[in-house]
């Protein structure tokens, strides 16, 4: 009976203790991890290349429970990157891209040297990484390329198998600084591969989970007016953010909680409330682009489209090719910019263009009618129109696109106006044929 | 003669002063100008949204003569902003975007008060500006669109009229705080209409200017060994830099200094004696992507093209149709995803592909000879390939790309492998077309 009693206890203690670990680790660990991110490059900041290496770290973060606080960038310079790395050492973890190519206008790892107080030398692995990857390509390796494989004494080399950069690890006061290359493919590879595990590993991730909800057809003061109530009424660890672009606006309804369980409820709780209130607007339920909304709906009901592009150029083509499995529901398009293969391939008649001109209901309903039978899809989506600078009249002004889609049933077709910005016209033209499209098809 | 004395002395004096005031105003303007960016939003942050204000601001303002410094991404919370313009205060200039929409997700104004030490106040003319926008777009005006006419009370009004979001003009020590809305079309208009002007009435611009170097088929490492004694050898006020990118090599000579002249004639000496060592290289000599080269060369020799594309799935069209007067050179492509499309509109013979596959050097050849009848042109293009991510088989793994052009004098095709991501396989693959058919061009 003693025995047992003694057992008991030690039973007892060990069970406390484990709870008091726990709750000392959980206590420790409740403060946010903060996130920063520096890219470091002259063409970021002239313009000539636009970083979306931020917005890919940001992503990848959040949806592994960290937060990126902010994002800096800077140019080649060492002030600059001194300036840039003393400015994050109230972070916790701080994520550094570019400046580590083969060529003269690299100056970071000799300003690494300086602020972490060490000096190069020759590391062996990351020497044997660039001899593999020049092997590899079947190309010679340069003086160059050496100079890659010298790094800071006190960093840990992290493996690069996508490129010849060295990847760095180094501490300073409890700060983790990372080193990538701000090529985006290595960048994207040597993170998942080899970073985040080790992040996941040495920080305390709080689980954050966010809902996308994409709407089209009311304005982002219209759409706020709607849900005020629900909104105001939302948990505190809850926030709503309104992204407006070309036509739709996305709702972004996101937050954090230790309590990963009652976070994924609430949000569910939530977004059931919202949709009751805005069902009618809303055309996907994830951060899709509305020809991926297209394309999951034919995929469902097994149907096909085809385009017959004018002023869109090849774009609504473009767009829907960029989804993997899109030759399941896309048969192909034809872009007829010349005017006579509107006739030739599209079976326009002559006279109707004669008629009524390029740009005009009739011809983008033939458009819509000759490429669903050129193509023998189910549904025929056609443009044409003016995307500009030149080429508007009075009666089809710059950003005059008129949209078809022919079906089984007939052709509906409409006139818009995007506006004098080529680029935006054939974007936002783009857009809204897919949503005739998916009209259409909720139609049927 | 006395008199005549008199004047020469007075005019010598006004000749000396004019001088004096003239170095006294070049000296006091020696410095550079420090511009700062910062750009608010959360979307950016969890990457929802890439920024491509910060690089469109970077452009506009080496254009003018300016450098932009850096450039900080936070989040929509006060504390982040208090400190990111507190971080700014040692910029002559700072230019903020984000955070001035209507919707509750937007805490900037009520921050920029605090940090200016003022409070909102109605503002008439921001208030006669939503009215109107809203007048010209037919719809109804909310509450919360009235709220956006209120402003901080310190500050200068800069007329938005893009949008009803206020665009302000503040100083504090000195320092200009510029703040824009986000979103990418307003922000444009505003600071090309209204706060460029300003600036460079207020600062000193030091004149700027840069050269690039579009170079294809030699990695970077390559040319930079081929250049490398010049490179040594450039005046100090000239750098250089290299961006890689999707099998092409940008090189970008730029520099800044008060002599304008000076600075313009030394690139023009520099930049010969660049051409000299990597000529067979270059495909422009400014930064424009190759489609572009290819429209000039056609647009020279009065020549045309058409497309038929597979994997690429429309994108040759996109890119070349994003060129106002694209239209002078490019006849159309045919998207021919579903395969039997390749025989009844490129008529690629059933036997050769049954025969050989889709992805054949027989059925790229055909498709590129097709499309130059069907469209009437001068060279036809041609790409089939698998994009991935499924597809691949032993013979064609993902990413393998044929190539074709078509002309008078034949045809000319080549195998390509260009990775396993489908959006960089679409890219590269569409880039390497482009450049088959320039260099086809050029040996004609």
């Amino acid at each position: 009976m003693q025995k047992y009693e003694k057992y008991w206890n030690i039973r007892f203690l060990l069970t406390l203790a484990e709870k008091m670990a726990y709750l000392c680790a959980n206590y420790l660990n409740m403060k946010q991890v903060i996130v920063k991110n520096i890219s470091i490059g002259d063409e970021l900041l002239i313009g000539q290349v636009i970083n979306t290496n931020a917005a890919w770290l940001g992503a990848r973060l959040s949806d592994a429970g960290f937060q990126l606080y902010s994002s800096l960038t800077i140019g080649d310079s060492e002030q600059a990157i001194m300036d840039a790395l003393e400015s994050c050492t109230d972070a916790d973890l701080v994520l550094v891209t570019g400046g580590l190519g083969p060529t003269a206008d690299d100056i970071t790892k000799p300003t690494v040297c300086k602020f972490f107080e060490t000096e190069l030398e020759f590391c062996q692995a990351a020497y044997d990484n660039v001899v593999s990857i020049f092997k590899r390509r079947g190309f010679q390796m340069s003086e160059r390329n050496r100079g890659q494989a010298f790094l800071p004494k006190s960093c840990t080399y992290v493996p690069n198998t996508y490129g010849t950069a060295p990847c760095m690890w180094l501490e300073k006061k409890g700060v983790v600084f990372a080193f990538m290359p701000g090529v985006p493919f290595e960048m994207k590879g040597i993170f998942t591969d080899e970073l985040l595990p080790r992040i996941k590993e040495r920080f305390h991730a709080v689980p954050y989970e966010k809902r996308v909800i994409m709407t089209t057809g009311i304005g982002e003061s219209f759409l706020a007016d709607k849900i005020k109530d629900w909104e105001d009424n939302l948990p505190t660890f809850l926030s709503l953010a309104y992204l407006p672009q070309h036509g739709m606006v996305r709702l972004r309804l996101s937050g954090s909680h230790e309590d990963a369980v009652l976070l994924h409820e609430t949000l569910d709780k939530e977004i059931t409330k919202l949709l009751a209130l805005i069902s009618e607007y809303v055309f996907a339920m994830e951060d899709v682009p509305i020809e991926r909304a297209v394309f999951d709906l034919l995929i469902n009901k097994g149907l096909t489209f085809a385009s017959a592009e004018s002023c869109t150029g090849g774009n609504i083509a473009h767009v829907i090719t960029l989804i993997p499995g899109s030759s399941e529901v896309f048969k192909g398009t034809a872009v007829t910019y010349a005017t006579p293969m509107k006739t030739k391939i599209l079976a326009v008649p002559a006279e109707t263009i004669e008629r009524y001109g390029v740009v005009s209901q009739q011809v983008v309903e033939d458009m819509a009618k000759g490429v669903r039978n050129l193509m023998e899809a189910d549904f025929g989506l056609a443009t044409t129109g003016v995307a500009g600078p030149s080429g508007g009249t009075e009666e089809n002004p710059v950003g005059t696109v008129w949209i078809a889609v022919a079906s089984a049933d007939g052709v509906v077709s409409k006139r818009y106006n995007f506006g004098k910005d080529r680029e935006n016209v054939i974007s936002r033209a783009t857009i809204m044929a897919y949503e005739m499209l998916r009209q259409q098809i909720l139609s049927e």
